[in-house]
């Protein structure tokens, strides 16, 4: 259970890392919207392995086929279904694998769950399964383009201790897309670089802050209680591979503000438009959007997977150490980029169908 | 839309704050599952305004009566309806209310979304409508107390900026209703206490964070991708009003570790079970509990509504200012400890009986 | 489970015929809905016992609160919880069902299932529960008709082997109404009358066939696969007590006709409008409404409950003999009208819904 | 939207006639079930255009491969894809349907709902979608069969006016699949092959029932409201394509008894066993599996594309006329019986994976 995120934009993902492939089926999608294969796999490929010399030179070219709802070149309202082949990649790299549990990774509660595992991988807990998310985030993104001009960016605003300077109001895609890091703070950026290559070259792994804002999103969307908006971004980005945390607007440092401090005050703006002052709600209030920037951030922990030796058992029961083989990426953070906004993505295109179906029937 | 939470053991809440009452219908619950009404009561108590001299004054019974679903002390297994009335509690508080909204509370959006708004109170997104909720925890505990021993404990771990020394893994229920703050560190209780009563004082609010165990969580609950457990119980809890930010074990902190260090290595226990020496997953890896304690925890912004004045609009669109009236908690923290213990009580209640349905029956 | 019907319009049912009364909730109702609880009541005392010579004696109010969801006799948005008390009737009647199980009721099998069962009644299996479906009929109907005008309407189409020539394109509710067998066949009522009076005299019992039909349903309504528009029209009046069969359009009648002969040939109408000759589609095509009549049709079987003995089974596996005590209606037909058209109006208002969170969009 | 059925068994079909290809995806399949590509296929061939000589003589091989889900010939609990891939079969046959509307097909109201329209094929409401069903289905009966001997067996009941002599309760796979027609009554069988050859060569076609039975149905399987087990089959096999009807047990004949006859009298059987002596509730009774035979009838509409001329309109709103080309089925009957088989089984199985997951925890 639980492949399926959505209530009206329904995206169900299947396939493992090892198998005949990976994809995602998308259902309710609006009809008649124009959708290529193009414009899904450029953001496959920002989510691609091997794209850069910080992230794992495991080539996989993740090609994707539209299998169905789609015709002439525009969506039939019909299931989508996408598909991304696997390459037959199992190699001695996994044969560890079979009998020893990677400390921190699904490896050992999969077997406790099910009594089986696909042990020439990661199974469901690789991050090839954001494929689908992916794909399917790509079509969320020209609907919310096509009916609000919403843009949805997502950057690295932090990896270990390095902390970015960026404005989410202003901040570009092309900006984010400027570097390997996805940093749109160049200087900073560059400082990541050399400790995600470094971390690397010492066999170890760092982790990280996305940052993610949606801009132009309609007033309106969300529910009051428990599909509040913030609560289905966050059931969104916490179901991504290594993350630990989440915040919306003022987040954790918002408990250190009073009332005083914390409250957006209104004001009318030129257009005679309802608008706040500060924005430490990020975009949301009382579940609902406001009209305001949607700014969130997500932790990721620092890549499990690591060539430095550690404790750990067998299915058997036995004591032993495992040192990560193969090639992993020693920091998940650029990667995670296009995953948050896929999600951020997909959770307001649902929502804004679900606001149509409730609000502009009468 | 919005206020069904839950697959298997599932949970719809309704009523606004003012209106014949508040309820929920909890459908999926187990049959022959003893309750009482006292035993509901109990944890309605906890929640309840007026409990103390840093909640707010407001006296409300909120006594519960099962409407159905209970038959001579146990459950039927058909669904299980609770209301709590309202009092006529309508007064001239909120007169201005009707007019002018409260800057960071839902009045705004609740007229953008819907175009309409019962202004004698906070509606859905008033602070009543987490009854249901914790009606709905207290059978949810039980089952799990049942089945396997749980405890979920919830403790106030830091109200703005003092926080609290508490060992997730030894704290009790006694420890934290000792005092009224719900902070089991009593030294640091009494500061806390003192800080919300100056803050009352001076008719504005603070916020905090509150930090919840579950113990003896069987291994296997939660699902790989879209419904790990650390998404579904982000999502229950970030539904609760007011709060900004979730974390599951090391959390943002996390981030700051290399691989090597926040890697959770494994060993055998002396009664030969696989453990962790570490527990920086939180008690979940890879969406699945891993038998260790569950550790997270949510941010709460300070209340919304103070005394002190601020700039706002009105449903017209001029400009305005407004002072809170009434009687408000300057600090929500210590009855949202129950709101989130209720929350993943129900979220692993809810996973519990899920991986009975996929798992078991083979 | 299953006390939940719909994805947008989401209808929760609780409450059994004994216990602290029943309700309803509903979810995801468009917002400024003009609602009253008289128009609610017209409804549920269509669907009342005691409302004539022919049902049961058992006199019940079945008066209706709105608790939540509506403001000024507005709909919210938010969730419309309603509540019908039930009057503390326990009488002697059910003493003999505390142990032996009724022919062809749920005794037997709420126990096999649960292992417990409120058998002071007939539980969740009580036509009493019907009473949250009719209410939200209610709420549907309206909405319906203020969105399309459309009319959902439902009469008595056979009893027995009596069977009434009626007109679906062109029936009225004053002729449904027009007496109390709500069979607009004035002749026909009156044999049907006669044969239930006669039947209720003899212990016995009887059952028939309803027939609904909704007009002016929009084309466009349903979606081709699992939620065909007769998949869910045929699951919610078979979820109603006692239904045996579902027919749409041509139903059984029509597989003995030849393809040429059934199908529904397509010409364009005065206004321009695509239109078809015949309707033995009943009004969807491909599980999408074509624009045409709605037409389906309910079996209903014959009151389980009867004076006459007849042979059961204790709980405790003993062979014995039971007559039905109490007041029961002898044909449950004429009550039926009203669920029938309850689950008609829901589907379709549901349907409508979605239609517009997915078609309405781009 | 609606391209997913069931609550725990989650089936997800995706795929038009032409395209890609059909597919499935399965979530909440329990774990270590041992299942081959060649068990999916063995049912598929019975779904199969071309099978024999009264089906469509187009020969589609309808190869199935599992994309995930399955290792080492186990389910590993999650989600199993599984791809057909379409020949490239675009004729001269469906350049008339992409401007005339096929009388009582999906094209028209396709156009209406969607405003676009895959007009190769059948889109979505080809019998093509149902692949997908019956592969899920095979794995959903192999789960039956092994937690508890489950059978559910398929038959023509019917073809027009010709009425097969069958008992369900001994009927057996290898009569049913002993001639082509799927009908175990040798001599009607003949009968019935005649009827449609010659049905077939006058360029028309014709309908009938299929009749189903499920055998060594635990008791307690279904929910007693929206959810009952007889309302979910009714849901299941409505959403077949060319399905008009739908009875459980006694159905529409059974409203011409009395209560008296209707009802089933209870008894203990040798095993100790409760039973009842005649089965019209069809092994359901207050929407729970009563341990008895379930039995259920389906009506098949005559397929809608025939060779014989007959009205219709164009997109542009014309009048025309068309002869269905192509090769088609004059009776779909024998290929509807693997697809009633595959929906009836996943009714059950998802209902029995929601019976572990309610009552088999505490």
């Amino acid at each position: 259970m639980g492949n399926t995120f959505g209530h009206l934009f329904r995206v169900t993902t299947f396939g493992e890392s090892h198998g005949g492939g990976v994809g995602v089926v998308i259902d309710g999608c609006p009809p008649r919207l124009e959708i290529s294969t193009e414009e899904i796999q450029v953001e496959l490929d920002r989510r691609r392995p091997g794209q850069s010399k910080i992230t794992t030179p495991r080539k996989e070219a993740d090609s994707c086929e539209i299998l169905s709802g789609v015709f002439e070149g525009k969506t039939l309202g019909t299931p989508i279904g996408i598909l991304v082949r696997n390459k037959d990649t199992r190699s001695q790299d996994y044969d560890e694998m079979s009998v020893k549990y990677r400390p921190s990774h699904a490896d050992a509660t999969y077997d406790a769950k099910y009594g089986i595992r696909n042990w020439q991988g990661g199974g469901r807990s690789s991050a090839r399964e954001t494929i689908g998310r992916v794909a399917a985030g790509a079509i969320a993104k020209k609907i919310l383009r096509q009916v609000a001009n919403v843009e949805v960016i997502g950057y690295v605003k932090r990896i270990k201790d390095l902390e970015a300077a960026i404005d989410p109001n202003t901040v570009t895609l092309e900006q984010v897309e400027s570097n390997i890091v996805r940093c749109p703070d160049a200087e900073c950026a560059e400082r990541m670089i050399e400790l995600i290559e470094q971390t690397g070259r010492q066999g170890d792994s760092i982790g990280g802050v996305v940052e993610c804002v949606a801009r132009n999103v309609p007033k309106g969307l969300g529910d009051p209680v428990f599909d509040k908006l913030e609560a289905e971004l966050a059931k969104g980005v916490m179901s991504l591979p290594a993350s630990k945390g989440f915040e919306i607007g003022s987040g954790f440092a918002g408990t250190l503000l009073t009332g005083f401090e914390h409250n957006d005050e209104f004001y009318i703006d030129e257009s005679g438009e309802i608008r706040t002052t500060t924005n430490h709600s990020g975009g949301i209030q009382g579940g609902i959007s406001n009209g305001e920037n949607i700014i969130l951030r997500v932790a990721f922990k620092p890549t499990a997977t690591i060539r430095k030796e550690q404790k750990t058992v067998t299915n058997e029961g036995e004591e032993t150490v495992l040192a990560g083989k193969g090639r992993h990426d020693p920091c998940v953070l650029p990667r995670a980029v296009p995953m948050v906004e896929a999600m951020v993505a997909i959770v307001l295109c649902d929502r804004l169908l679900q606001h149509y179906g409730q609000c502009k029937v009468l």
